[in-house]
């Protein structure tokens, strides 16, 4: 007999975060009294919606009591309100708050998905899908994109080769992390025509959804005709309104039967956040320019960073029209190598700066070797700054 | 093609909570103008801890940011600080924060369990153990206790039986939810032997811990010796200071494979909620005698709970010792009609009360039919206005 027992194979089979995984020689550089530009994680430096800090500050009780596994009847409405400004008309039971869009991710994929069954999902994609798809025993099958192409929505037959009995659901993110690629309407069409055509659900995380640039409009899966049964929206507050540790999402379909689905995997976990919801509700009901402004400082920071970019010899890089990423091809030998190298042998006046590799938005094995991540959540004179740095530390770096 | 899309097998197993299912009938009985009792959940009335609220008013952040994934050192060092005032000692890295009681016993079901993985659990059991086990892909093997023998720990004997080659685990959960068993010394040492003989892990949910009565002291599993690799225990902020809806909880062991894993599991879903967190630092960090005051609040509730009880002829109940719940067996013929008919045909002076019905709490078809649970959740003027709904309810069902 063992005298440890032993652990399940799928807790072993859960990566460690790609993003994660530098953080100690981020902390080693620290210690060295380096200063480190933090462009590796989606963590914006925009405060907090003022509304939703003051309802916090206001929020009287006597008992933090259980709410409704739903979600509190206070942020449905205030949901439906946003929502209807956008022009999109929904009912309660369409909506089922969760703590955070992780958690309505996992529960779209649960409530559709069984065991080995398939998601296809354009690549690179957001790290945490595949925590999530272990976490729910689902698998993920990516179809490759390139920064060549500027990372755009793969064919329908890129698509339909793709599809097997097992496919359950294609899942899109527009404006897209960490690509910042935002889907057109034609896109959209096409992953939402696949999806009639074999009996599919399209997952559709717009978490980004106001975050676009010049002229570009993000089009949501609710704007596509004839798609109720099979779109799921997944939504959240972390990024729209800065409230990332409130851990409020939410999971919208106008599919009765699969929110009914839904709000089982919500019951058994007993309720979201009570807290987080109170921030979640000011802000929704909140009209302020809030994000509009949020809006316009991520262009200005889409502008700088993009800009710098353009001037590196080599560089591979459509320029973003959505989110706060900037997925780019550097002339460099190995990401992974670059970024901890970094960290660990490169200085600029005492400063460096930290981005997040591009294979761990991979699936596949071997792409991304050249990518690199960049989120502009910094003001921009740090993000110049540090871009300051990436630049002099690639020349530094290709001349090591 | 179907023109609606599947859902998951999965999504179809999840049980509507029993607890829950009463709910529109007494939605019913208040449009109709009668009071309800709400005997029914484990909310508890009590204001929640004043230094957590307190911290919560005086919190002032910029940003609501994404935490460490095993949860902000603030509350990790609170927590070793609780710890340490009970006699046990732990370090960080034995520790992390998730999102509820909840999502810890997710974690650790996920972390020593594979598909299909059984855990074995004394019967009665707190019914959402049935969802997270289905959310976590596992099996729940049940050894039925009974009301006659106090719903004790079952026997070496009860429990071999049931141990295959997939058994991972054995959940305990002294003080328990329903019964308000506590379990002895030799109870908790029993199932440790078991878990060490067979090389089985012990998941142990103490939320009630302090909650037991006159001369009662919980045994936790972190007493037993030699147990260090197997001993999981679940905690959560939720009944010990009454915060149910700030949702936080931990997973602790000392075995760092183990804790490896579950941080695994907890940086898929980024982070446990901020603001609940604020709360939970500040309730740790109390030494107030709030705990104390509840516990003694809750010993004369059971006090008159269970007096009132006794009263009624052909019922079945040993003393709790402990947690906040009662369950007895009535002399009703089903349980399940009894606690709805109380809702929707009886009234005393425009008052009724809801309780839960046992079968909720079996995993066995057929167990509990006489059995109701009374959640002492309300102050003793009330408790006493509800059980005498309840007796002259009992009577009135047994002649209607």
């Amino acid at each position: 007999m063992d005298s440890r027992p032993r652990l399940s194979e799928r807790a072993k089979s859960i990566p460690a975060s790609p993003i994660r995984k530098l953080v100690p020689f981020a902390l080693a550089a620290k210690q060295r009294g380096i200063h480190v530009y933090h462009l590796n994680i989606g963590q914006p430096d925009l405060a907090t919606i003022p509304a939703g800090l003051k309802a916090l500050r206001e929020f009287k009780t006597e008992v933090i009591r259980y709410g409704l596994s739903q979600g509190d009847q206070a942020l449905t409405a205030a949901l439906i309100k946003y929502y209807g400004r956008l022009g999109y008309s929904f009912e309660p039971h369409h909506i089922v708050v969760t703590t955070g869009g992780s958690e309505a991710i996992s529960f779209a994929m649960m409530a559709i998905g069984d065991e080995d069954d398939e998601f296809i999902i354009p690549e690179p994609f957001y790290t945490n899908y595949n925590g999530f798809a272990i976490t729910s025993g689902v698998r993920l099958v990516p179809i490759t994109t390139s920064p060549e192409s500027g990372y755009r929505c793969p064919s329908a037959e890129q698509f339909a080769e793709k599809i097997t009995p097992r496919t359950r659901g294609i899942i899109v993110n527009s404006p897209g992390n960490p690509t910042g690629a935002v889907y057109t309407r034609e896109e959209m069409e096409r992953v939402a025509a696949l999806a009639r055509e074999h009996n599919l659900y399209v997952i559709s995380d717009e978490v980004y959804r106001e975050f676009t640039f010049d002229d570009v409009k993000a089009v949501s899966i609710l704007d596509i005709d004839d798609l109720e049964e099979r779109a799921i929206v997944i939504d959240s507050i972390s990024k729209r309104f800065s409230a990332c540790g409130a851990r409020v999402g939410c999971v919208m379909s106008r599919n009765n039967h699969l929110m009914e689905a839904v709000l089982r995997y919500a019951q058994a976990r007993l309720c979201p956040p009570a807290l987080g919801q109170v921030v979640a509700a000011a802000a929704y009901n909140d009209e302020s320019d809030y994000i509009e402004e949020s809006r316009r400082e991520y262009q200005r920071r889409r502008d700088m960073v993009y800009n710098r970019l353009m001037d590196i010899e080599g560089v591979v890089c459509e320029k973003p029209e959505g989110a706060f990423y900037c997925l780019a091809k550097l002339p460099i030998d190995d990401a992974e190598s670059f970024c901890k190298w970094m960290l660990t042998d490169f200085e600029r006046d005492g400063h460096t700066v930290m981005t997040a590799p591009g294979p761990g938005f991979y699936a596949t094995p071997g792409r991304g070797a050249q990518e690199v991540r960049i989120a502009y959540v910094l003001n921009c004179d740090e993000l110049e700054a540090a871009m300051d740095c990436l630049i002099e530390g690639i020349r530094a770096y290709n001349e090591r």
